[in-house]
C-alpha cells in the first residue's frame, strides 16, 4: 500500500532562525504589523511503498534521522495523511 | 489573543520539485528504497495577534498571498493550532 507521510523539519525552539526574522521584516513593511513573530522550516511529502501505516512511519522515521534532519539545529515531526 | 497558524507552501503538482528528486536519490542510496515520490517545500510557523482564529486566518491568508507563496509554482494551506 502507497501511504503519503509528511515530514516537519523545523529549527530548534532555542535556536535564532534568521529567515523567519527577515521575513518578519517584510511582513512589516507591507503593512502586516500584527505578526509577532516568524520561524521557517521545511516539509517534505514522502509517499512510501508499505504493509502499514506504522511500517510507513518507521521509514519516515529512519529517512529523517539518516537524511532529512540535523538534530544539531532541527527537531521534526511526523505525520501519515 | 495571539495564535500559532502554521503556512504549508508545496510546489505545484504539475511542477518538477528537483530537491525532491535529489533528496529522494539520497535516500536511496542510503538502503531506503520504499520511498516512490518526495516532494519539498516550506513550513512557515506565525505567530499572530488577532482577536479571533478567523482573523489570525485571515492576517496569514494576506501574508501568504503578498510574500509567503509564488503562486506561479506554489500553493500553500493555512493551518491553526
Amino acid at each position: 500500500m502507497n501511504f503519503s507521510v509528511q515530514v516537519k523539519v523545523m529549527p530548534l525552539k532555542e535556536l535564532l532562525d534568521p529567515q523567519g526574522k527577515a521575513v518578519m521584516g517584510g511582513l512589516q513593511n507591507l503593512g502586516i504589523k500584527t505578526v509577532q513573530d516568524v520561524r521557517i522550516g521545511k516539509t517534505i511529502q514522502l509517499q512510501v511503498d508499505a504493509s502499514s501505516s506504522d511500517e510507513a512511519k518507521k521509514i519516515a522515521e529512519e529517512a529523517s534521522r539518516k537524511l532529512l534532519a540535523n538534530p544539531v539545529m532541527e527537531y521534526y515531526e511526523i505525520t501519515i495523511n
